[in-house]
């Protein structure tokens, strides 16, 4: 059973007023957004990675949720499970991970709690401010509309290899995998113009796909219009795309907008971050397919599998 | 390193406003109070635990935080990372078990994450809302204050050595570690009447010593007066009041109040629930220092280990 069943069928029974019955990744409390990711240990980041770059990474992946519904993220909880070998210098050098986020996006810590543990764990709650228009959910997507996405995709995969094949700090193809580059200031573009939105941590594809399921239609993506990076090129050279476009860990922002509203959005975001058309929001499809068409207008097949902690096919 | 130092040193300046300095089990935001607790399998439940009341003693350690500061809880988010040996049914009697309190005291689900890691952990972001004087801190408490605690203390200590000993879910010493007896309607007596409160969860003593030192006072605790279940009474009988003592996961109010209003508090204590008096905040200690006195008059030595999940001394 896949991590979004178990949620359905086990805890959406439970949820109460703002928790949009379980079907987004954020909650909303007195006017506020809150998300909670964790992250554990050999499942979000290796043994190997460097603690500062892991305390930023639990940041980030939280950030993103925030970022992806419009809105700004102000403060957090953090939840620290230890394994007792773990030495001061190690939770100093945690500490100064965490400070580097708080300078370059105005973060401050609210509380939280540590303890030990067989393996390091990191469970963040962080709070956001919307923007006018509230929470921008999942649930938004329109046929018609045109489908974007923030920074490059596939490169928390590639990341991952590198990581996993060169575990000293400084490989720079290993640092998106360790720190995600999320686009921070998308927020406010999300929040003035997107319609339905989330943000690409479990594979372009799947996300894709739970966008679609959410409202109920369905979503085309044209391959060779997915962003990537010099080391994306690489590995679509290869005949990696298909990896790329279901790999974990991106942390890029997926919405949809209105098609006439391209132009100022991207007027907008250009000077500060990459906003890319990767295709269009489709009544055409079945209500939560996604189709992925090849630079030869074929459909390419993929199978989305995306990045399910729970997932058992 | 104890994780009181750890925080001071590393994680309060990294506080913003609302954090209360990290000083306090609580942070306030939005009028509300939030506080975030983490079990982890193998250090604050064991693996031969019922998971329906793992479930169960994980929002109680919560809303022991939130109740000990005056306030009702409300709502929670939830942080749950599975071995992927642990099955649906595992899961549905986990949630059957969030449903259980639930019922009994009116919680709601807002939201959460689910993912994959080595053991079970359950990481608990909890609101509530507090009574008309705001959050009760640590921080009141203040020389000739009567110390009140609630329920009986040491279940804790002697639940763990009866889960220990005899797995089986049916064993009723067990129970107050499994699932501890908070006095839920003791927030509002806290609002009401208390000046420094806090939540007995590393043991008596060492709580007692955060109180103190936070209030900047001495405090005094008849060991005489401390209240016992049958099983402690036992205990005590076979000369263990001091493991008793510093024994952890109480989960019971420890609060001051002037001495005037012993007799309007515990009026409307006893009608549901225990509250009792077992001593006196004293300018004549140390800041900080919690002495403990025998039956005798004498003082009875205690060395204030409490339960540390840091500790190496």
């Amino acid at each position: 059973m896949g991590e979004f069943d178990l949620i359905a069928r086990h805890f959406a029974p439970l949820a109460g007023p703002g928790a949009r019955g379980l079907k987004d990744d954020v909650a909303e409390r007195a006017g506020e957004v809150i998300t909670k990711d964790v992250l554990v240990e050999g499942v979000h980041f290796l043994p190997t990675d460097p603690i500062d770059l892991v305390a930023r990474k639990a940041l980030r992946a939280n950030m993103s949720d925030v970022i992806a519904k419009g809105a700004q993220p102000t403060s957090y909880l953090l939840g620290l499970v230890c394994p007792k070998a773990l030495g001061p210098e190690a939770i100093a050098t945690f500490a100064a991970g965490l400070k580097v986020e708080h300078d370059l996006f105005g973060l401050s810590l609210l509380g939280g709690d540590t303890t030990a543990g067989p393996v390091l764990m990191i469970s963040i709650t962080m709070f956001g401010k919307p923007g006018p228009r509230g929470v921008i959910g999942r649930d938004g997507a329109q046929a018609g509309d045109a489908i974007m996405v923030t920074g490059s995709i596939g490169d928390g995969l590639l990341g991952l290899e590198a990581a996993r094949a060169n575990p000293p700090a400084d490989d720079p193809a290993a640092l998106p995998y360790r720190v995600p580059n999320i686009s921070w200031s998308v927020h406010e573009v999300i929040a003035q113009y997107a319609k339905g939105s989330l943000d690409v941590s479990d594979g372009l594809v799947a996300d894709a796909g739970h966008l679609a399921k959410t409202s109920g239609v369905g979503i085309q993506i044209k391959a060779d219009s997915v962003p990537l990076s010099p080391w994306g090129y690489e590995a679509r050279a290869a005949g990696r795309l298909a990896e790329l476009l279901t790999g974990g860990d991106d942390y890029q922002a997926l919405f949809t907008i209105d098609p006439s509203d391209i132009d100022h959005v991207q007027s907008r975001a250009l000077k500060e971050l990459r906003v890319t058309r990767i295709g269009t929001v489709t009544s055409d499809l079945m209500p939560g397919q996604v189709q992925v068409i090849a630079e030869d207008g074929r459909e390419t097949p993929i199978r989305i599998a995306g990045w399910d902690h729970f997932g058992s096919s």
